[in-house]
């Protein structure tokens, strides 16, 4: 009898030394959300865990789908929280699409058409983008009469699309004129969440919603810059030449952040402590496993007393 | 040598001999933007056309995917243009999503959630359903402080999305708990068009994208009742007792009128007075190939002259 060579992933272990796991790799790449904080709280026993990671050496990031603050915006949030983490150590989505357009060599003479809030601005005038829209075309219409037309700049080369809650329909023809219209016009998303934690009180409609309107007009898929494609990953791995398998992706989502560490081929841990439980974890509908699984990252430090 | 079984569909004839193709069946759709109006503007030789039809016992239905106005609202538009056509001959897609909840029985206790015009409410009221949303909904702002949550109305039992030129957050968000939260809830679309003639001026965002919206934050496709759907061809042989083989599908899209025709089971005949040019039905990359293609409806009265 032929043996099956269709191999599945092996299901994921519960993390029980975490020194371990610590000593083997380099980098941990952290989500935010659900993993150091949820909504304006943070998640317990965080600070004394990242000083830990710092006490031992180990470098740490903190990836989140967030576009609508800037490296230095989401700072502020680390620092209210009492967290002492540096810019330099913060890859939102924002951040992801400039940095993209400068790894492309995106020509600083043709401008960027921003579906999204002011993180993005932010992000693309740090890296030395023209850009147009964003807040500013929040309020405006269109003014329907016969013959009417909506001129667009024919120099936008990018529309860049993220959480927007003043999407508008002049923002989706704006930018769908730019996409079908301008020869080569690139489509980038920051992310496709369906879902994000705008208040801790319920899911809102995320970026997913932004980039699938840009979609349904253009017919056109997006270059997705956030989890779970790997830019951010390969940027990362790349600046600080860190080899992949030294990183450990921390998240509290499947289809996002272990997806995303494992595309990466990095180590990957979920936490409990978001939107994933462990009957989610461990359904039969759940074809994404994780290497190890804790409830909190603050684990890390029990798991670690109870090993010595 | 084996012969390969893949057979490709006959390229589209020129249409010849029209009365051929009048006699064969009993019923006419046609499509209306491209094909009886552009714009605000009557297509050549429609109104003696239709007549001839008329005079020879032929059905005519008039479908269009506009849901922003209702069959009454549209018929207005027919009046203007000086043409004689019932409310009974028009189906809308607003008037289609109201059809589909009466066809599925849907209970009048629940409500329906609308993203989108005044059309859909219009036959939505008309056929007895209770409904919330629409432009009502077009200025609302949501309030975002921490732990905000947007109540929403559980006995919201479909969401229906078309077209809506007031498409705002707040109507993604409340749409999409609806859709998420309420056991069963249905999600309809009137269409998936990419764009759509708000003006005759240029090509507008249509309602794909107030579409794609919704199935980027629920992670659902929805159920679609306009065109290239069968939903409206099925309804008209069902309430008229027409067999599909009688209807010829007249449209100037390949990839909705054409192909809602041959979803059908009908003939199809693509006329060149819209967005299809003779170049794009005969390219390579075009799969969709009708019966008979031919400039403007109004060639039925000079190719019938040539043969007599």
């Amino acid at each position: 009898m032929e043996t099956n060579s269709f191999t599945t992933k092996a299901s994921a272990q519960p993390l029980k030394n975490a020194d371990e796991l610590i000593d083997s790799v380099e980098t941990f790449i952290f989500d935010c959300d659900g993993v150091i904080w949820k909504g304006d709280k943070l998640i317990d026993g965080v600070p004394e865990t990242l000083d830990m990671l710092r006490s031992k050496g180990k470098r740490l990031v903190f990836v989140t789908n967030n576009s609508t603050k800037s490296r230095k915006q989401y700072g502020k949030k680390f620092e209210t929280l009492g967290l002492n983490v540096s810019e330099e150590e913060i890859f939102a989505s924002s951040f992801a699409a400039a940095a993209y357009l400068k790894s492309i060599n995106f020509p600083t003479d043709k401008k960027v058409y921003v579906i999204g809030e002011d993180g993005i601005l932010k992000e693309l005038e740090l890296a030395g983008f023209q850009y147009l829209g964003g807040p500013d075309d929040g309020g405006k219409k269109i003014e329907l009469k016969p013959g009417f037309l909506m001129e667009h700049d024919k120099d936008v080369g990018a529309v860049v699309v993220g959480f927007d809650r003043h999407f508008n329909y002049y923002k989706v023809q704006y930018g769908t004129l730019c996409i079908r219209e301008n020869l080569g016009c690139l489509f980038i998303a920051t992310n496709r969440d369906a879902v994000t934690h705008l208040t801790d009180a319920q899911e809102w409609a995320g970026g997913g919603s932004m980039v699938g309107a840009i979609c349904g007009s253009t017919q056109r898929e997006p270059h997705v810059v956030g989890k779970p494609s790997t830019f951010m990953m390969d940027y990362l791995a790349d600046k600080f030449g860190i080899l992949k398998s030294q990183i450990c992706m921390v998240g509290d989502r499947l289809d996002t952040d272990i997806l995303f560490g494992q595309n990466g081929g990095c180590k990957t841990l979920l936490v409990l402590s978001g939107v994933t439980s462990l009957s989610m974890l461990q359904s039969p509908n759940n074809s994404i496993q994780p290497d190890f699984y804790t409830n909190k990252i603050s684990d890390f430090l029990s798991l670690k007393a109870a090993t010595v």
